[in-house]
This record gives C-alpha cells, structure tokens and sequence, in this order.
C-alpha cells in the first residue's frame, strides 16, 4: 500500500491562549507542517468543531493532483475510518470497489447496467444519439452520474458506510465512457481527426460532478481516441511498463485494444474487432447468464454443454462459443478454413446454411461461425503486426494478459486451438480480469501512479489499425484455424496430428 | 502594473489532424507552455467553441494563490476586454472600483451601505446577534453578499460590463468583516483568547461564495483579530513595509489601528478609540452628509461653519468637529485640560452642562468634548508607545499616513492644533484616503504582492494596547489639548503665544 489519494492526519492541537492567539486555520496548518488550503465548508466547520473536540482532531487531506486539501475536519481521532472508491466505468456495466484506504482491502464490490444502455446498447448509438443536441447529451451524463450513484449506494448498503465518508474516486473508463461521465460530447472519438477533446483529466470535486462522495474525482487518462483510461489501468494492474518481461495487454471487444512492451519500450493499438465475443452476433448468443452454455466438452466425437447454473441450455455465452468451435474444429466438423463440413455428424445444412444444433433447438450457424473468426482474426493479425513491427517473435512473450470479463471465463486450451490466443506455454497466459477496476484501485491506493501515468502515456506509441495498408489481407490469413501458417501453432497441430483419423 | 491575478493569452491552435489528433485541452495547454488545469464549464465548452472560432481562442487563466487555472475560453482574441474588481468591504459602507486590469485604470467606483447594518451600526452588536444562532450568522453573511450584488450590479450598470467578465477579486476589511463575509462566526475575535478562525484566507471561485462574477475571491489577510486585511491593504496602498523611509500608518474609527515601520520593522497595534470621530457620540454629530457642518473657520474669535451642500446646519461630520473643537480652543473658549470656559463668549451652561451653540439650535455639549478626547487621546497615545518602544523620535518620522474617509476631510492644521495628528512639518501627514481600498487595487493588478503579504505579517510584530499596562495613565496625560507636554507640540505652542491676549 503507497500513500492513498487520500489521507487522515489525527492532530493534538494546544488551545488558543492570549500568548498564542494564531487564528485557528494557522494552528491547524502549522501542525501539519504545510499550508493545506482548506475547503470552505471545512472553515465553516472549524468554530463549532475544534471546541467541542478539545481540540484534538482528524483532518482528511484530499490530493487535487498537485497538492493537498483539506476536505473533513472531524472531531477525536477517526484515523481507523477511510475509504475510497474505484470504477470500472464500461459501456455495459459499471462496477466499484469500496477500498479500506488503511489496508487496501477491498470492503464491498458492487456493479449495475450502464443507465446509458436505454440509449443504445451499442457505444456508437449513444455517441449519436448525443449528436442530437445538448438535452441529449446531458440525458447521457444524467444516466451516467445515475449508474453512479446507484453503485454508490449499493456500495453503502452492502458495508454500512456512509457515502460521505468516500474520501477519493478514480474512474476508468475508455473515452468516450470518460467523455460522457464528464458532460462532453463524444462524436470527437469517432470522427476523422479522432482527437478527442480531453485525455489527460484534471481532478474535479464529487460534488462539482454531482455525485455525493466526498474528496475528488481521478479518471484515469486516455492514450488516444480508441485507448482509454480502461486500458491505462489496466497497464497499472499488470505492471506491463514497469518490469523487464516482455509483455502483450489484449482487450477485446466490439473494438480490440493491445499494448505490446516493458519497462523500455510500450507500443499500442486500437482497432474494430465486431462484437462478436460479446455474444452479440451470434444468433444464439447471450449474456453469461443463467442458462447459457459456458462449456463444452469432448468425449470422443460427442460434445456435452454445461450452462451457468446447470439447468436448461438457452444459448452461447462468449466462453461457450469459443469451446463450441475448438469442439467443432477438432471434431472435424469445421474445417481448417472455417467451413463447416456438411458431411460430418450433426452438421446439418437449412435453406442453404450449414450449422451444428448443440442443444435442443439451438444452432450454430456458418454465418455465427463466419463473424466470429473475423474477430478472432482481428485480435489474432494486431498482436503478430505489432510484434513484427518492434522485431520481437511470439516466444519471447514473457506474458500474455487477457483483460475483460470475457478472458476470465475464457478456456485458455480452446482459445488456442481456434487461434484467438498464441500458441504460447500455457502458464504465460495470463486471465488479468477486470484490470481495469484492478487498476483503479492500485491508483486509488497509490497517488505515485498519478506521475507514471504521465510517464507511460509519454512512452506509449499509438497505431491505428484502421490506418495500416495491409491490414486486410493479415487478417485473411488469420482467418484460418487456428491460422494459414499452422507453424504457429505447434501444440496445435499435434492435436490435430493426435485426432488424425477423425479430422482427416 | 504587475501581473494581475487574472490574465488571458490569445492562442492560434493548429486544428487537429489525423497526424496531429492530440486532445483539445493538451492542444491549448501545449500551446499555453504548461500545464493549466481547465475549469469543468471551461472543459464543457471546448466542442462547441474551438472550432467555431476556427482555433483562434483566448483563455483566461486565474490566478488561485498557487498556480493558474483556465476560468474561461472565448472565440477570437477579446484580450482587451480583461478586468478585476477590488473591494472595500467597511462596516457601514462596502465600496468596489471596477479595475482594468490590461491599464490598471479604474474604471468605475461604486458604493453602498453593508446591509449588515440592520443587525445594528455597531459591529460588536452585529457579533452578538451572529452569535444567537446559525441562523442568524447566515442572516449576517447573506447582508453581506447581498451588498455586494447589490455594488456590482452599480458597476455593471455604470460601465456597461457584465458582471460575468470580471475575472478576479480582492477584499479588504477588517477580521470581523471578512469572517461574515465568508460565513465565519466572528465571536473569537472579540472573546479571549482572541484567536480568529482564519487570518490567511485561500482563494474561493467566486460561486462557491455565491457571487456572479467570475474567478477567484482573494480576502486580504488579517495580521491579529484587531489588525486586519483593511490594514495590510493600508500597507500595500503606501509601500511603507517597502520604504527605507520610517512611517506610521494611522487609522481610527471606534478602534484605532496603529503601524510603526520601514522595509527593515513593522509593529502594529489595536486598540479601542471610542466612536467619538465618527460622529457616533457626539450629540449632534452626524455622517458626512448634506447639512453637516464640515468646516468651521475663525475670523478673530468670531466661528463659522459650512456646511456639505451650502445648506442650513442640521449638526456635524467628523471634520466639523475636530475644526470647531480647534477653533473653540484657540479662542479660549476651552482650556488646556479640555474644559470650556464658562465665562468665555458664547460658552453657555444648560442644567449644569457648559456648552457651545454653533449654529442655531446646535450646540457642542462638554460630554461631547470629553469623549472626542478621549479617542484623540487613544490615537496620540498608540502612536506615541510605539515610537517610545522602537526608540525612535517623532521627528524621524517621515510619513504620518492617516486612513479612511476621515482622513480625507479633515484639516491637518486643526488635527495638529488639538493633538490628533503629531506636530510634524504639515508635508510628512499624508492623508492616505480609502487605503483599504486603494490597497486592494494594488494587489489585483500585480500577484506578486501575496508572497509579500506573507512576509509583512510575518515580519510585522502586533501589540494589543488594551494589554499595556501604563496605557491609561499614558492617556490621561494626552487628553490635554494638545497634550500635557506641550514641547511636542511646538507650532501649537507658537499660535497659543500669538493669540495670547484672547487666550489668557
């Protein structure tokens, strides 16, 4: 634990005498041994405050990322109580841990629906719909502040303390997410130039942004238009810029996001990957909820589903299809070039498409399979360009982190097999979870970070996959399973050597 | 003129690029050369207002007694159209100059009357009545920023300004005024151990203070609880804490505040003076409006007063006092020990009480006289302790500044003649008029003066006369008119001699 954003100093102050008349702001300020300006409503407190304690206070500090403020001034000593809250701001979903600022424990973590998704589940629909005017944008950032605020509350509820009592708050977001939770519009991250209109954020007051906490406000800054202050964070979680090993940081969603580097060099990108991991174009997809199959397994040729909750199967969550198609793949019912094999067992063909009924009356079709390896192929093509680009050949990836709630259900051995993830020794593969929260809560705990993050940002060279000439046809080649060159992946294709008389 | 606490800077920003997409505020802030942090309003603005002005801007950066912060970005270059507004904040008047800050000039000065007056004239009353309640402190500090909106409504209506284009502010007043104004409950000022709450005050954006105008509000620091930022302004309107040149800065209303000093000394003290010099216990006494006598001239023995407007006498302003009570005495009329003479012309003796009919209806009671003395005794006695303390004679004193509107209307040769103003060479007795606000004019245009306000009350030594224990006696010895020792008074001396035969 570094020195929180916050901090409680406890201060025995002696009494005014007429030999010591310094004004009471004075005697606080020369206790602590700085001149810490004190907020107004913390000058207001002081008369009533600083008697009826006898004068022995706790005074909470507040960074504003450049100094401390003094944001409480408590009677006795309260030192044992200090909190803060870190956000995973995400498009879907936005989750907060309240932290102990003493222990860095994590008291509560609580999580609801982005309010915003009643505009659009989809980030582009928001960003047009806030186009529309200044009520809509400000309808957007009312159902941010809403998220929050409801999170806040579940938080409260959950541990029993008070929202007041949050001293500081450090939002990761990506930018437009960061961009609307500020009252800005967002058309800017989308549209040619792509310069967004902040990305380096200064701290605000909870109560200036509306929200009832204490303290201030962090969000973590953006690298770029398409790399936000998720991303950021999740380079603080990991520790990617800080060590030697060389390490790749994946993000894949509708957009996929990838740092490559360590300690000398960062390099990342950003480009359109399709929603297709989230479950969204799947015609079976679904959330990772109850009745979704989340695994599936091989016993011989026969594949049995296993769903969240072990009851009936109602669809593909995203770690579901992933298993569904290494199933499929080394079954032999999909071949190397993604097409199902109309021959093989199970495959059925309807008005003209093929696809594979894996559960009774849900089916996995060519076009579900068709979208799906594009996005494989997308995440697959930015890490080999980046890692061609610096020189650096997959084996001497020391670390492989998958960030996101998708990479934390995810089956490393299927990812593999369909090529999603490198053919890498299977302990460097690493699940980073929510990295994004994770790394709100490291920076919460750690104003240190506050410098580094400039440093990083400074190191972090930016590639626009949308801009690379060849990009299209890389992504062709990894449109493969598990690639075009099967030299990649040596585990690979002794499974498949293994499963020989099945595939042919 | 320095560097004002506000500046605005013209930028021509190169508009983003897909080359060069770097984000809207670090655009500005690369092209500022640091790194200002932007109000949230300011960051809000920045989509709708950088490229309707094409990317040529002009932000204002405020001053926040630490760092400069981005307050405002404007289309075009509207870097002629910059000011600030310096405050006077009185018990009874609060006076504000609408200050250029590109010239320094003055472009309007307007005033009303605290509206803390209906809490009573008195400040102690007012104190009192705070004291009853939190809701009665707010009624007092609600008084106060009322006559504030009410005084910058006057500026805005006299300019044609609005009141949203004045990017700074500084007030001065003394400690209990600046309390009240901040929403301070101003008890300890007046209650042992005299220790206010805050004699530093930060910077506090002018809408956290409920005001309309923009930027910050700087409250001159106060020195002691009798010694406050009305004082400090005093120093920085006369540069005495500058000078090589010894000085007293003199101020006396119902309290007398005192600074003895040069560049290389400062020693200040407070003390009661009694509200005998602004007409408050005189019986006719009056403020100095229409049909107060003001001046009162001697032909022979023969008096006569004018009076503000030309008009009928209806009683008298401060001045009108000290000439009638300097006319009385030269013309015999009251003695060396401040008696009248009940034989001299036109002394009368009603129920007891001798007095003297200065206009028809108007008479200058006795009482009248023993309670103006009585203040005038406090002044002669303060100066007179500091000087013997610091061990330097009055003839080293090269400038007697005396403060406040009662300075400006008095006549030095009467002050002198009744042993108000010391016997200097009638040059070195400057009347340093509203100094207070004068001083706080100055620090609006030139930032440079905080830091040096820091090191006058760091360097300025404060005595409290009310603690010195041969302080009456002191005072009984300069009720005498001039004073008991009449070889401090030597030009007084001389005019006794040439009017000796009227005198006796």
């Amino acid at each position: 634990m570094g020195k929180p954003l916050s901090r409680k100093v406890a201060l025995k102050l002696t009494p005014p005498t007429e030999a010591d008349p310094r004004a009471d702001l004075q005697r606080i300020q020369d206790a602590l041994g700085f001149p810490a300006p004190a907020e107004l409503d913390v000058l207001r407190a002081l008369p009533q405050v600083l008697p009826e304690a006898n004068w022995e206070i706790t005074v909470t500090l507040a960074f504003d990322g450049r100094e401390e403020r003094m944001i409480r001034v408590e009677p006795g000593d309260t030192r044992a109580a200090h909190y803060g809250v870190a956000v995973d701001l995400g498009s879907t979903t936005v989750c907060m841990s309240l932290v102990d600022l003493n222990s860095g424990a994590v008291i509560s973590r609580q999580s609801t629906y982005n309010h915003q998704i009643a505009f659009g589940e989809d980030i582009l629909n928001r960003v047009f719909y806030a186009k529309g005017g200044q009520d809509r944008l400000e309808a957007l950032h009312t159902a941010a502040l809403d998220s929050f605020r409801e999170v806040l509350a579940l938080l409260e509820a959950d541990s029993g303390i008070p929202v007041e009592e949050y001293d500081a708050m450090v939002v990761a977001g990506n930018t437009t997410m960061l961009h609307f939770f500020l009252g800005l519009d967002a058309f800017a991250v989308f549209a040619s130039p792509y310069a967004p209109h902040a990305a380096w954020f200064d701290f605000y007051r909870a109560r200036e942004l509306d929200l009832p906490q204490n303290g201030y406000v962090f969000c973590v800054p953006c690298r770029a238009n398409y790399l936000g202050g998720d991303i950021l964070a999740g380079m603080v979680a990991t520790g990617l810029p800080e060590g030697e090993e060389i390490g790749v940081f994946l993000d894949i969603g509708t957009n996929g996001e990838l740092v490559v580097g360590n300690r000398h060099f960062l390099i990342a990108g950003a480009g359109a990957a399709g929603p297709a991991l989230e479950g969204g174009v799947v015609k079976t997809g679904m959330r990772a909820v109850e009745g979704a199959v989340s695994a599936v397994t091989l016993d011989g040729t026969a594949l049995s589903c296993t769903t969240i909750g072990g009851g009936v199967p109602k669809g593909l969550c995203g770690s579901g299809i992933v298993d569904l198609i290494a199933a499929l793949f080394l079954t032999g019912r999909i071949d190397r070039l993604g097409k199902f094999r109309t021959e093989a067992p199970g495959v059925t063909v309807t008005n003209g498409e093929p696809g594979f009924c894996y559960a009774p009356g849900l089916t996995f079709w060519q076009s579900d399979l068709d979208a799906f390896l594009r996005t494989k192929a997308a995440a697959n093509t930015m890490v080999g360009y980046i890692l061609e680009e610096v020189g650096i050949p997959m084996e001497q990836v020391e670390r492989f982190y998958v960030a996101g709630a998708f990479g934390t259900h995810l089956d490393k051995e299927a990812a593999v097999t369909i090529g999603l993830y490198p053919d890498l020794p299977r302990e460097r593969i690493v699940n980073a979870g929510n990295s994004s929260l994770a790394g709100a809560e490291k920076i919460l705990g750690d104003r240190d970070w506050i410098p580094k993050l400039r440093e990083i940002l400074d190191k972090m060279e930016y590639i626009q996959f949308g801009a690379v000439a060849d990009f299209v046809s890389r992504m062709t080649a990894a449109m493969a399973i598990p690639h075009t060159d099967l030299g990649l992946y040596p585990t690979v294709a002794k499974k498949l050597e293994a499963r020989g008389s099945m595939v042919k």
